[in-house]
């Protein structure tokens, strides 16, 4: 037999080996190990029992699967009980719930724009969204991060289909986009405005209603959202939110919707109940925050190089690659896990801790973190 | 207010209404509904105690999310235990979970090929095969549905790296590809070959192995398989399965891995409990190869037109898009699910009642099944 077929593999394996940038899985065991400050569980619900309860529930009751499509068996009344309520909390007329936020933002990107319409979209912006733009075979500017100007220049004067995509909070640095200021380029130019809030549903907005509802462009009907149900609501999956005649398209024309198996009942009841904790207790998304802010000033305070948080994420640089991967080691060998973003996962190259504020942090966790961080410092990290 | 971006989604909504192709939601409730030929739980798997036991049990050990990317805090114990029994399993040496079957296609097509390579695909191949090839940027040559003599003239000469990719089963119509003579076209040329077995698996090979291990090519140097945990094993989510180096490089380079949230610990229970029912109970696997050829022989025995199964699909022609979701209609006011496939999601334009053999389906169910089908049947249908 032939092993040519991958031998390149090997070769590109020492590339990166060479480079630092090596990626290896490390299965976490069940029981809390390290201090969590790396996660997505914004709000601290994915052990929550009300929503693991909630899973095992839904599982127990519509199956371990969805068993299809959501167009042929897969769509169950607690997917759509979840879309009502979702769109209805974030303000927008309908909800369509997917497998995972990936594949949301590939179904709204593809869906909505085409052969021959242009998308404007923000050089920080997910990989999710980067993977849209390459799917949908719209043409693609991409202009400088936040920046409305460029947006409108981008966007002026094309004649077919326009869209502007941007992330709400961008995920490595925490910053938030200028949505108000982009949805004036859009509508002064007649384009859409299509907005990741994956990391802005659950900390940002009132009540964690998200950043299109902090920005009064939820509801719009020149406005459409995309969410993810695995961050502050604990569980799996995305969902595409905006005006019902958007959503009865996508459930028409998304391939990422009408060939996936839907959402397993487990997740859709998980974040089902996630939601209405976070409509119960709506101080949750305000620590979010409060921990955020916490964070960056005790940071900055001792001397380190951060952004100041607009979310919930806090992002520290680090002087490279490889020094971010042994800060980060450092951490976790002292009891504390933090997230390492290196390239390519950057656009900017720029090797960053990453530090997710949770709302059920305790000011003793909260003291611990800063000084675990800070002891672990590289010297040319300040 | 201006409401012009999505002014056109109207117009293409009266288009569609006018072809009769309006897709729509109808989600199911908890309790048993119609008699079900229309999921791809082809081994009943999905509301067995064991299966949904299993990821209640996750749900509440581990949490009702993974919390982040497999790379940061998303890759639990739970994960490494179900890759490596399902690449033991199926005979590979690694496995990597993804949270859909199309995120696997997208990570395997993407990160095994790349701008320079040649694709050479199947015209039949599933959707989420078709989005791989567009992300990847290679070259894609679209060869004869079946053809291995095609796959060998589109591979000859190119001078880089080259893959084949098909399905293992055809999801439209349920017929098999050729594997061995598509293996010997790739090593006569030096290319790869990947296979997505997502109906594969569970169905055919020896105790539901899948079609590579039918084929005699799992664990192969240069064949990489991707799975589906959503269909034979009850669940949600896919895998890739390969050599250890292909895992590794997907690990450090495939986007659908890096930046997903892991699947959900429930749906990695719920599989690994469903691999290890199908481990214990192999004769899941005959039972719904025979159902199968059992619903084919009575149908086109009753004078409808059918695809001769190879694995559990069966595959029945209707005369036009309109007849078909009539015809299904129709089945489902008399008490039986079918899948109904209408142009987009059929290459050929023919429309399709798609039945699934359960190997939980009774003989008085095959005898109600068989016996509604045909007494709905459109007149021009044989």
């Amino acid at each position: 037999m032939s092993f040519a077929p991958f031998d390149w593999i090997d070769d590109e394996a020492r590339r990166r080996a060479g480079a630092g940038l090596v990626r290896s899985l490390r299965p976490r065991p069940a029981e809390t190990g390290p201090l969590d400050l790396a996660s997505n569980d914004y709000l601290g619900l994915t052990r929550h029992p009300r929503v693991t309860e909630a899973a095992a529930e839904a599982a127990r009751r519509w199956g371990a699967g969805s068993t299809g499509s959501r167009l042929v068996t897969g769509s169950t009344a607690l997917h759509a009980e979840l879309e009502s309520e979702l769109a209805r909390f974030c303000g927008f007329e309908a909800a369509l719930v997917f497998s995972s936020g990936y594949a949301a933002n590939l179904a709204a990107l593809t869906a909505l724009t085409g052969p021959g319409a242009l998308i404007v979209s923000d050089a920080g912006n997910h990989a999710s969204i980067v993977d849209g733009c390459r799917l949908s075979r719209a043409g693609t500017a991409v202009v400088p991060h936040a920046d409305p100007d460029a947006v409108r220049k981008a966007l002026d004067g094309h004649p077919g289909r326009a869209l502007a995509v941007t992330d709400s909070v961008f995920s490595v640095d925490g910053d938030a986009a200028p949505l108000t200021a982009l949805a004036g380029a859009c509508r002064e130019t007649g384009a859409a405005l299509l907005v990741d809030d994956a990391h802005g549903l659950g900390v940002l907005g009132e009540g964690g209603r998200g950043a299109l509802a902090a920005a009064g462009l939820a509801g719009a009907d020149d406005v459409v959202a995309t969410v993810t149900l695995s961050k502050s609501l604990g569980s799996q999956g995305g969902a595409v939110l905006g005006p019902a005649r958007v959503i009865d398209h996508l459930v028409n024309t998304a391939r990422t919707f009408i060939f996936d198996t839907g959402l397993a009942p487990a997740a859709a009841g998980a974040a089902l109940a996630g939601l209405r904790l976070l409509r119960d207790e709506p101080h949750r998304a305000d620590r979010a925050r409060a921990v955020a802010a916490e964070l960056y000033e005790r940071l900055t305070r001792a001397g380190l190089t951060a952004v100041r948080p607009d979310a919930a994420v806090v992002s520290v640089r680090a002087p490279s690659a490889h020094q971010a991967v042994t800060w980060a080691a450092d951490c976790r060998a002292a009891g504390l896990a933090v997230g390492c973003f290196r390239p390519p996962s950057v656009p900017d190259g720029v090797s960053r801790l990453r530090l997710t504020a949770r709302a059920d942090l305790t000011a003793r966790q909260i003291t611990t973190a800063v000084a675990t961080v800070v002891d672990t410092a590289p010297r040319a990290a300040g």
